[in-house]
């Protein structure tokens, strides 16, 4: 099979004018950003509210090993897919950072024959919403900085800060710095940070904004730390939040791509899954919404985190609501969710782990039947989607398939990567046929409920813990956000992707275990409350042989080395 | 008058389609970004090369006050001008940095009826150039870090290291850090720091290059700092510039505007005028001088500074010959170089100084005729274009030309910024007259020069020293660059723009002083050595109220306080 640079260069696309045109989107709304991408007026959300709506689908998984189970790709499969049975699928999904694409190997736009094309323009700048992003974000702290060097007016507590400086780079060095070193005009030595980009809390409001006066609005409510009284210093405070805000007022168009089969895409946002929601944007979907009979989009990690924020976070954000939910599964997760394997990123697959074992699969069911229930708990339709890879089994499959039949779920193996599409045509009809079962839309918690309690019942119905244990930290926190008022927002809880306990090495559906929160911090701007259950990396590091070694161009200016 | 911001507004654009093709471009060759701004391939580079080619004209000026004496506006208007003489110009200029944008006042687009347009466009992100420089630049400082980490095969000095990161934000927090702090695995604890964007070597770079392969080598040629034996550890033996050219392979190609006459506009790199040459990019005049009649560029600070390096740094790099050189001076900076006035950026001119005083004006006069001379030093043909202000006296403008006349130099009142390019028809037809006028274009020195007397003869022939003064420090690192073969490198000497000599207070021509070198740096990517005469700043701070503080969107989400 050829590489997926290969099979990206090898694709002809349609001119973006007919793509939109396609979507039933005028070229009026249609600004070209090179000859590959294009954004979409805000416009079109109001354009287009008298469309019906497409039937509107999430994709998420079984609790993913550290080498992913191919969420994006399912993702652009299965909107390829729809074409195959006569309907028309709008795709959205997040766009990717930079940071990793030059750390570890592993483009973010899907793979093989379901990707979005061109990938050296997914994976690299696309239109720069990460830099004004990056941009917006530093203004900030540069203001804030700004504000204690010019006398403090606020009465900004320094040691309150908690408003870092962000840089979409892997770059583990400038996770614990000090900076305002030098002398008088150099500023104040304060020890502070950088986050990757994606990390920044301007990431998560600009995915969660449903028009510019709404980011407008979001981004003066940022809290940048506290004064002597304990009362919040915000953005708006600082007058930063209008040049924030003008710096973002391209970024705040989704971008407008396609698939190798010309499936529309939009590519818009990329929150942190570690401590956001890890969504893509609201705009984007309300775009979407009003674009073809389904808008397929895609949610971080396994179902616990990234749908579940999905339902209580972008929901609530968009006040859409979602028709059905797809499952990722893999061969290689459910066995690693038996206990009996486990994969390395960068390492080959044990050689046991890839020989033909349906038991070890079967013995992973604890953590599929779980994620299932927790869409359940929605109120939505889960679908399972076998994710096929080259070397699985068939019998290993039908184990998964038999797992669904008795959890009573529709399942579908789909083969996208290798067939594009058509190979996810099966899944396709699945989905439909889920979006069609009568269910009705719930969150999981109402925003009334004391923050303490919403952490309870996250944990308890969706991680299976048995409780939470708050430390005296994230106690004092807790109290400080209801007294500031942040108490009505949902709250997204940082932990391990890797389990659905605390816990990265505990696989399947790990019981008899309380919930560690060791302190909590809130995106006031964005709208949401995060307790940290674990350690968050928000700077990645480069490996001793970073892919950036790789990636070069030859002779006649092409990019090679791009994974 | 109307703002910038509001004429900005008011004006009529043409498709950019429409000005390319007003410069012989096919719309192959060009690439939409968003509705303002569009990309020219490199292609055109070779597809244009059997036109004629225009006359090439760089727009310099007197000394400078701290405000600025309005060369973008007098070379934006200048451009308009030749279609009032019935031909065809292209206009050439850098791209305005963002973080002063939102520090202090000051679009950097030309002004009045002489900008560029749109004014949000050119001050804000335009097509990301600046982030690629950011995004290349940070990845091979964390590269380094990483390096270092990793177990320095290399065996790089770490207190050798002159590579830092870059930031487009005006922060003086971040001149002087430490990073590298936390634990074993948040890297190595390293003093360092963080430089404007435009102050990145690969903005000096970028602005160089001929062509993508040129700048792939460029940044492999980049050195980040010495191994124990004192030899260079450069970006190739990082395995960086790979990557770093990748991320900068959109930025490399010039972006297309137009003025508010349609005038076609070439903005493309701005490499800080401190500490490196402070031109706009080889590129666009490699495309732009086959557009035309008339290529417009120019050239950052004084003719002592941006003139010079251009005429030796930059016309080396593009092998272009410049036809005629436009000085601007002002009544104000005339008045200033009489060593009768002082002032100061942000406050209003002193009283006396703006009454009518052609005596002041010609009290200033040295400065002018040693700009002048510098200019004819390099055997272009100066004009003097006196860049008129609503306050001036006729008289006053008189006094300039009466210099002029007396040094045997053409010479115009213009009016483009109130009056647009009719108002600079006089200077267009001094330029035009200028330009036919017989003249042999030559570099100031031979690059095989010693580095020192490179140096010195600079400072003799452009700055009026006696001679230099090198401090300990500057001869060992001069040792070290002949050692490591830069010594058939310009130079590109970094001191005050505010004055001839090194001391920013000393006005008029000072004559009588050396010029002391306290170190060199080089970039031997961008391909100069630069000697630091006094302190150059390359992160600037806020203001106590910084320009983002006014800055926001309003209700119909125009952005509004850009000025």
């Amino acid at each position: 099979m050829p590489t997926n640079l290969e099979i990206s260069r090898g694709t002809v696309r349609k001119p973006l004018l007919d793509v939109a045109a396609d979507m039933g989107i005028g070229p009026h709304l249609v600004e070209p950003y090179g000859n590959a991408a294009a954004k979409l007026s805000l416009d079109a959300i109001d354009e287009l509210a008298d469309r019906p709506k497409a039937r509107y689908v999430v994709v998420s998984s079984l609790t993913p090993t550290p080498l992913g189970e191919g969420k994006t790709t399912t993702t652009v499969g299965l909107g390829q897919g729809f074409a195959h049975l006569g309907k028309r699928a709008v795709i959205a999904i997040r766009q990717s950072s930079m940071g990793p694409t030059f750390g570890i190997k592993g483009g973010a736009a899907g793979g093989g024959y379901a990707q979005v094309v061109p990938m050296e323009t997914v994976n690299l700048h696309l239109t720069g919403d990460l830099h004004a992003v990056t941009g917006a974000h530093n203004l900030l702290a540069a203001m804030v900085d700004n504000h204690l060097h010019k006398g403090n007016a606020l009465g900004l507590d320094p040691w309150s800060i908690t408003w870092r400086r962000v840089l979409d780079v892997n770059d583990r060095d400038l996770r614990q710095i000090v900076t305002g070193l030098g002398g008088r005009q150099d500023g104040i030595p304060r020890q502070t940070g950088f986050d990757i980009t994606a990390a920044s809390e301007v990431m998560a409001i600009l995915a969660l904004c449903s028009s510019l006066r709404d980011l407008r609005n979001r981004l003066g409510r940022i809290v940048v730390g506290y004064d002597s009284d304990g009362e919040a210093v915000t953005a708006e405070q600082l007058k930063a939040a209008g040049a924030m805000c003008v710096q973002l007022r391209e970024a705040v168009k989704p971008n407008l791509l396609q698939s190798v089969e010309q499936t529309p895409v939009l590519i818009h946002c990329g929150p942190f899954g570690n401590i956001a929601h890890g969504n893509s944007s609201v705009v984007a979907d309300l775009v979407g919404i009003r674009c073809g009979d389904y808008l397929v989009t895609e949610a971080g990690f396994g179902a616990d985190m990234g749908a579940e924020r999905f339902f209580n976070i972008k929901c609530r954000a968009s006040g859409l609501v979602p028709d059905a939910a797809v499952v990722v599964a893999t061969v290689r997760a459910m066995k690693v969710h038996s206990g009996r394997y486990r994969v390395v990123a960068g390492r080959p697959l044990p050689d046991e782990m890839v020989q033909e074992s349906p038991d070890d699969v079967y013995a992973g069911a604890g953590n599929l039947r779980r994620q299932l229930a927790n869409i359940r708990a929605h109120g939505v339709t889960p679908v399972v989607a076998v994710n096929a890879f080259p070397g699985d089994f068939d019998s290993e499959h039908r184990a998964i398939l038999d797992i669904a039949a008795e959890e009573g779920v529709r399942a579908a193996v789909s083969t996208h990567a290798a067939k594009g599409g058509k190979g996810a045509a099966e899944l396709a009809d699945a989905v439909a046929a889920a979006c069609e079962q009568p269910a009705e839309f719930t969150h999981l918690y109402p925003t009334d409920l004391p923050l303490a309690e919403k952490i309870d019942v996250v944990a308890r119905r969706m991680y299976g813990a048995d409780g939470i244990d708050l430390s005296p930290l994230a106690r004092r926190q807790l109290d400080t956000y209801t007294r500031c008022g942040f108490d009505a927002l949902p709250v997204c809880i940082a932990k391990t992707h890797l389990s659905l306990s605390d816990d990265p090495s505990r696989k399947g559906a790990p019981t008899g275990w309380r919930l560690p929160v060791r302190e909590v911090r809130a995106s006031a701007g964005a709208g949401f409350v995060y307790p940290i259950c674990g350690d968050m990396r928000t700077m990645p590091g480069l490996s001793s042989h970073p892919a950036a070694e790789h990636i070069d161009i030859d002779e006649s200016g092409q990019v090679v080395g791009l994974a």
